[in-house]
């Protein structure tokens, strides 16, 4: 594995160029997975669980855009579902039974085995490991366990997530409850996905920067350290992105991973030199930028390598998902321009 | 004015109280409030034209929750409206003709006589002066010029106001033509506000942390720059609050106003150590709290109050406008827990 530019960037290791891949890469921006989704009347979740279809969109982007990491398609909910809760995507995702009593959390299941809970998971890693002939690495992933609760409690995305505080704050225990069990599901979700060949881990925390530094203190980072302590890790990276969390990064930090995702809201020098030389840090154009033209595309792009400024322990990536209205050819020209700039 | 706490602690001068009022204080969460929005009936947009029910909604706070400002009911948006957009409330706001080419910029219309142009603004202000009788100050408010230009361009609200950034990247002239002619109806509505009786003026910009540090410096600081500099201020503060903004708190202390208005995503005390003494502070308690039980309202208000650790300068606020379905007790409750815990 130490071969992968990508790798050793996790681990603050020395490269002949910045690697750069794109959240949310195989997408709807993609004509080519446009055509995937379309076969067949499925839905997005029926995409997440045909191990041929979603290996195949994860795939695109790699001969596409040529970046430096694979990421299996899939949803950061479809493991909820083995809880025992009924998913469905409206397009947004919805959950028909939220969790909001003690008798609702009492009657979440941890599955012992995830690889038969999601079958559909371990075998699209296994086939993307095959597909991918080591070209580049494989990410897996999973929602932190705060990020997962948020949308359990409240049954659906929200700007405040009400129903998630009002636990949180209201009954703290029922609160601990639900996130004792959630932590130890995605445990054993993402200790199945390094079991089936995922060679980093990203753990996404979207809604993790939705509470003050204060809570985020007291009500998230301790089951993410805990989660991230429990990881069969050996020798692979593991990458904590909290959107929203450019004021309170120190904490972040403390949550132990090996690579911190950045957004767009701080300037990378800023936070490289809040968090300190031993850890690495992936971001953080903004998504918007890839509607700009190409020269300031390429600006944007040199201005953050240069707030970097040679340092090891660098991945370029957009601060959030690209958005389904970019031109590919954009993208295209981003990751060119990474590679270009970059090169030693 | 100078014997109101609230103005006094706009000014970083000492004060025997924290002053404290709830963004958006005039709202839906108030059976009061709906009650009259429920006479006739009118749209939200009727509201805000209706200077006798504005001004009944706007004053319901000061008695229900002993507040010690009052704002006037109005949105960001209505003066958009006598530049030549037609605005709708669906709940969200719309415009009908956005603003996308040479042509539409071309277009607008910066009226001379911004009283004339939005009558009901200077009626409800002269309105509320009689009914609050120097109970309380009176704030006026409007939008920050990046923040109505995002709504003008993209037609409506939306999660990255693309149609903007296209402008804003690819067509640089033409967005400062645009924002040019937006920043000086902007100060031409708030020196009204000003002359018609406002004693203070907040500026919100609700979308000027949406892009990255380095692009607010470029697109929307300047902006608002030229905008507070405008503003006959005499002895009348200016409050500048930027949604998002925690991680470049310098570069909003450059606008010049004599507030800045924190959200809950910093640590106050973090704030106030990054922005210096020479400025003050409006915030920033997670609206989400109120939902919580009142020990925790009061815990949380108390973790505030000792961030802010008895500077000068200091408003106690919510860090983004109080939501519909907060129980109004608990609003009171945290008004008074502020006034109790703060007092000299």
């Amino acid at each position: 594995m130490a071969e992968y530019n990508f790798i050793k960037a996790c681990f603050c290791q020395p490269v002949d160029r910045v690697p750069v891949w794109l959240m949310r890469q195989a997408g709807r921006y993609l004509p080519e997975y446009r055509a995937v989704r379309a076969q067949g009347a499925g839905t997005f979740l029926d995409l997440c669980k045909d191990p041929q279809r979603s290996a195949e969109v994860s795939v695109q982007p790699i001969d596409i855009l040529d970046v430096d990491a694979a990421i299996m398609f899939s949803d950061i909910l479809t493991p909820i579902e083995p809880m025992g809760m009924a998913l469905d995507f409206v397009p947004g995702p919805v959950f028909a039974n939220p969790v909001r009593t003690s008798a609702d959390v009492d009657a979440l299941v941890v599955p012992e085995n995830m690889a038969e809970a999601v079958p559909y998971v371990p075998q699209i890693i296994q086939r993307l490991r095959q597909q991918l002939e080591g070209r580049v690495p494989l990410i897996g992933f999973g929602g932190a366990p705060f990020t997962l609760a948020c949308y359990m409690v409240e049954g659906k995305g929200s700007k405040d997530f009400a129903a998630l505080k009002r636990m949180m704050y209201g009954d703290p225990e029922l609160y601990r409850t639900l996130m004792e069990k959630v932590t130890e599901m995605d445990l054993r979700y993402l200790n199945m996905q390094i079991e089936a060949g995922a060679q980093t881990i990203q753990i996404f925390d979207t809604w993790g920067g939705l509470v003050s530094p204060t809570d985020f203190e007291k009500f998230v980072l301790p089951y993410t350290k805990k989660l991230i302590a429990g990881l069969n890790r050996k020798d692979i990276p593991v990458i904590y992105f909290v959107k929203g969390s450019g004021t309170m990064l120190e904490l972040v930090k403390e949550a132990g991973s090996d690579v911190i995702g950045l957004d767009w809201h701080i300037n990378l020098g800023k936070a490289r030199d809040i968090l300190g030389d031993d850890v690495a840090v992936q971001g953080n154009l903004d998504p918007s930028v890839l509607y700009a033209p190409q020269p300031y595309i390429e600006q944007e792009v040199q201005r953050i390598l240069n707030e970097n400024d040679d340092r090891p322990g660098f991945i370029f990536n957009l601060g959030h998902g690209i958005t389904p209205s970019v031109d590919p050819a954009n993208a295209i020209f981003m990751v060119d321009a990474v590679h270009r700039l970059s090169k030693k």
